[in-house]
């Protein structure tokens, strides 16, 4: 089946003999029996769909009639929630392990025949629709599983569990019962669920553990958790005990070594103490690694059991096939079939080498970025914006900063697939060329194709290298000097003249120079491409790589909505103690910070002595993080206790709300 | 003949029949007669050969002699500087013209059959070797028309004059005696060396002008020409006299169409009052001119011909061929020839349109070069090291500097020719791809695959659009409130919700949005790729770009030796008046630059409040020209009068030699 892809003029009778001999040899252990699991697909998720909703329900009432007890809010805008991305503190694991069953069911669905478990056998027409419909339906099922999760409550750590349970044990089940497909390869439809059981596993793991430390904990912070985290306090304390030390991107002064192993360790990346990463970069991190393993053993099953399959179907006859092409390897037809074997084999172990090296780099790159996130947040906390996005930029949500935020975890895990697939393309070509034009010709002395061309240009490489090395000696040794400890210019009648007599040669080595050019650009942007913190354009016109428009974009979201100064100050604002004097009071001495940077040494001192102190800490505070003053500065131009006290109020009473505003 | 490169197995019989009728059909007037010019190129060279070291011996004796009387320097260094590449103000059109025959030559012999005219009918082998040394001769050829103009003498522009009326009018009498020659296409040779005819007619009228004006002038100001202009004067006058308003990359109050204005502006070239190129940028640009020209004029000559030709002999035998590939255009046979011949005739307008598209493309690109050129140096003569190169840089000569210094115009124009064709192919496979998968079936109503495909996907298409208008208009709506001026997220509940729906359908859009920055990046690339001026790699790794990697070098070279200030300076210097005084007291004077912003109102003052003044006036050009300070602190470390002294009259001597030092 695979060698009839080689076009062969049908009506040619002398081809037809190759034809009968090249049909697909299916050998009877390689036919895989239609399996129809224990569990049938379309009873199981007809089951599951209704279980999810009436967990729904279950949630929705028991939200509503506690939250009835606090005040009259409804429980279903809160179940609507399902997970506040904007929260660094809290646990990450169930929104990132939703978020990876999510994707691998995605990836499955792409590819799969019935997009829908409720509708096998439909036509091709409506299989269009059905997956759209899929679309929608996957992230509707594994809905209840974040919903339970968010809700901070007993009943929903219970039901969680259960769901995450039937969920993991129904799946394995499956996969159990019929390990092998028909699908492209007859494993491929175990290992590409394997994420998700293991992304099941942990939900089933994580719920009971909830449950249990819930019902040992006090259980009434779950409102305001996120603020009351001492991670925003830490990291205010961090920045004001010590300056960090600046560091130029090109200091000429540090040895070449010191500069290679600096750059190598930002590749890797190490966790830092009070630092935590965004949810969407977590889940943009797991959803990237998920999708770096999805296009790799997709790109292995797809091509690697058929290049065998045709390895072990190479007979005698592709002799006469390739004798047919004007190729004659060799007069032994048991040779013949030998040498065309091993170069199967070659292409084999070129392809997986490729495929292994760009999983490898793309790897690599998903650290450096996790890196540079880390030092783009950090920066843009500072007020480094200029660093950043090196230009000066409003760090407001707008229109497009809100659109990139939603999209940014899906467009990373789409480019990281299509950066995937394109690495090992050109991987796997530069890999052929450099094993079938330099390695076979050197290990066997056959194919020098290569090497006779270097060998009848020798002249003119020759040429090239005496020139450039020619021009490098006289530029050290005739046409530089060094006087009082600077380095000038001698010599210029001598440097002139080489100048323009070495033009045309010149010329040619900036042709070298050119495709050297072309080389490095093509392999960086194709090692890149998967990258979105960087832009793969020119300095002056970054803004036009939509990829790192749109991380740009996201970034001003990220920290405009949970700086977390802000979120600091309005924890310090939450957990200020019950009002003595006027609520103006309260609130003067929260924005003058003190409680951050003075908790250890609270003591009854002069208020005016304390105040100065204040004024004097909050200037400091300021000071490190300039992007707070303009906040500051709008804030007090339109400052009324009314709008202020509203804040207050309605911060404390619904937690998923974050009043950032106070931070102003 | 170009059919037979049509791929067609020779040992099939049945395709033998197409391979006779498809035989190139030679009609009586395409063939060219072998011409043998009047003037055989073998006598012409060793002739000219012969007189160009006459002259080049005539000159040595005359300098020496000129010399002699000054001083007793020897005539032969004067003689082998050919042009000081380092001066913005002698008159640059000798060189560049010289420069533009050299390379209109370096074309010409990349493609001979016969590199040097010695050596006709060489063996293959020995050819390589030929085209070594013809890379040579021909620099060495032309060298005397450079040293005619360098030594600025009576006797060297009379040599020049005659010199370049044999060269140009041997070559024009050869182009008429033989227009037509066997190469690519009958007139190649003829229009390949219209622009040497240009620069040699430029260099035959400008001698003759330069003895004219020679012989009215003074004559005795050559040596120091370049320091006594008054460009430097009024260069540094006009940036003492306003302050450049700073204008930052992106602005975000300019409103669209301006900005629009602004970057199409940009790209548009207007010359300036009071900036000069540097020699080396002027040549680079009309060497990089004839370069699109060249490169342009062998692209069609080498491509167009052979479409016109191949369509010419389209008959209708060609249904058969194309039978025999399985094409069945249309039952009649006039018909199916009517098709492919307008097939045809599409490809070569698509290919003639590509050319003249990254011709100008190329030109913009050229333009805008010049542009960035001057705002660069004016830049880094500003001081502004960091918003030029991204980084603080060391602006001092290194060697690396100085290879990349004396490599730039040669490896500009080999960009420029890559860049061409590359730029040419990539412009030819898409305007193909426009016109035969869009334009021709909208047209006829036939292959429409691409619509075809379009159709059946969609309901992708609508599905995709409607889900990003869905976020773009929740954004704008739901999910941003107006507060008091500043823009913030509201109903954060909805917005987390869809985030977590349109995962799925996201990622989809991804794939569009990778699909798009890949071809976002490659096209840019592929046009900047002749542009030295700028990286085509990110912001942070600029350095690795080889082309970039150059330029910067070369800028580093041209600033720090040709800097208008410091040239500005040593013209003061020079031009003070006969020492009244110690030599001391002259140089401080001048160092304190009083000359240059004083000139109109040079009066007696008390010798106190003019020191003040000018101490004043020297801290404001410091002030401006930030890049002086070092140098001249560096200066007033090791400062020795003796120093000082010898430098200014080594100055004063030699002119080709500039007194930069002197400046610190």
């Amino acid at each position: 089946k695979a060698m009839a892809s080689i076009d062969v003029p049908k009506d040619d009778y002398s081809y037809e003999y190759y034809d009968v001999q090249l049909e697909p040899t299916t050998s009877p252990e390689d036919t895989i029996l239609q399996c129809d699991p224990t569990v049938d697909d379309r009873l199981y998720h007809t089951c599951i769909a209704a279980i999810s909703i009436i967990v729904l329900l279950v949630l929705a009432s028991f939200t509503r009639r506690k939250r009835l007890a606090q005040d009259c809010f409804k429980g279903i805008p809160g179940l609507l929630s399902p997970v506040n991305f904007l929260d660094h503190t809290r646990h990450k694991g169930l929104a990132v392990a939703v978020f990876g069953v999510l994707f691998c069911k995605l990836c499955v669905l792409v590819l799969a025949e019935n997009p829908l478990p409720f509708t096998k056998n439909s036509t091709q027409e409506h299989r269009e629709y059905w997956k759209i419909v899929s679309l929608f339906y996957y992230p509707a099922l594994y809905y209840p599983l974040l919903a339970c999760g968010t809700l901070h409550s007993q009943v929903g750590y219970v039901l969680g569990s259960l769901l995450s349970w039937t969920h993991f044990a129904i799946l394995v089940w499956q996969k159990v019962d019929c390990p092998k497909t028909t699908e492209i390869y007859k494993y491929y439809s175990l290992l590409t669920s394997l994420p998700q059981i293991g992304c099941l596993a942990f939900l089933s793991f994580q719920y009971p553990l909830l449950l249990f430390k819930n019902s040992r904990g006090t259980g009434q912070t779950y409102a305001s958790e996120d603020l009351y985290s001492s991670y925003y306090k830490d990291y205010v304390k961090e920045i004001l005990k010590k300056k960090p030390s600046k560091n130029s991107s090109c200091t000429a002064e540090a040895t070449l070594s010191a500069r290679i192993l600096e750059s190598l360790r930002s590749y890797i990346y190490t966790p830092e103490e009070v630092f935590r990463f965004p949810l969407k970069l977590a889940i943009s991190a797991v959803v990237s690694f998920i999708s770096v393993y999805q296009v790799a053993l997709l790109l292995v099953t797809f091509v690697v059991p058929t290049l065998q399959k045709v390895r072990a179907g190479v007979n005698e006859d592709i002799a006469f096939l390739l004798a047919g092409f004007n190729i004659h390897l060799s007069e032994d037809r048991a040779e013949v079939v030998k040498i065309v074997s091993y170069y199967m084999w070659c292409v084999e172990v070129c392809y997986l080498s490729s495929v292994t090296l760009s999983c490898l780099v793309t790897f690599t790159m998903l650290m450096r970025s996790m890196v540079l996130h880390r030092s783009n947040l950090k920066g843009l906390y500072r007020g480094d914006i200029y660093n950043v996005y090196n230009c000066q930029r409003n760090i407001r949500p707008s229109r497009m900063a809100v659109v990139c935020w939603m999209g940014f975890t899906s467009y990373q895990a789409a480019l990281i697939c299509l950066g995937l697939l394109i690495q090992t393309l050109v991987f796997f070509i530069c890999i052929m060329f450099f094993v079938f034009l330099i390695v076979i010709p050197i290990l066997y002395g056959q194919n020098l194709i290569l090497f006779r061309i270097l060998k009848t240009m020798w002249p003119f490489w020759l040429l090239l290298i005496l020139v450039v090395v020619l021009q490098h000696v006289t530029a050290q040794f005739a046409f530089l000097k060094k006087d009082g400890g600077t380095r000038d210019l001698d010599n210029r009648n001598g440097l002139f003249l080489l100048t323009y007599l070495l033009f045309p040669v010149n010329v040619l080595a900036g042709v070298l120079l050119g495709i050297w050019r072309m080389v490095i650009t093509a392999l960086f942007n194709i090692v890149h491409l998967g990258r979105l913190d960087i832009s793969l354009l020119n300095r002056g016109v970054e803004g036009f790589d939509p990829g790192y428009r749109c991380y740009a974009h996201y970034l001003k979201i990220e920290v405009s909505q949970s700086h977390p100064v802000m979120k600091a100050f309005c924890g310090v604002l939450l957990q200020s103690p019950a009002p003595e004097g006027s609520a103006e009071q309260k609130i003067r001495d929260a924005e003058e910070g003190i409680h951050l940077v003075q908790q250890e040494k609270k003591q009854s001192k002069l208020s005016n002595s304390r105040r100065a102190r204040a004024r004097w800490l909050l200037l400091f505070t300021l000071v490190n993080n300039p992007s707070l003053v303009a906040s500051r500065k709008h804030f007090q131009c339109q400052s009324s206790d009314a709008f202020l006290n509203g804040t207050l109020n309605r911060a404390s009473k619904d937690g998923s709300k974050e009043p950032e505003k106070l931070a102003a």
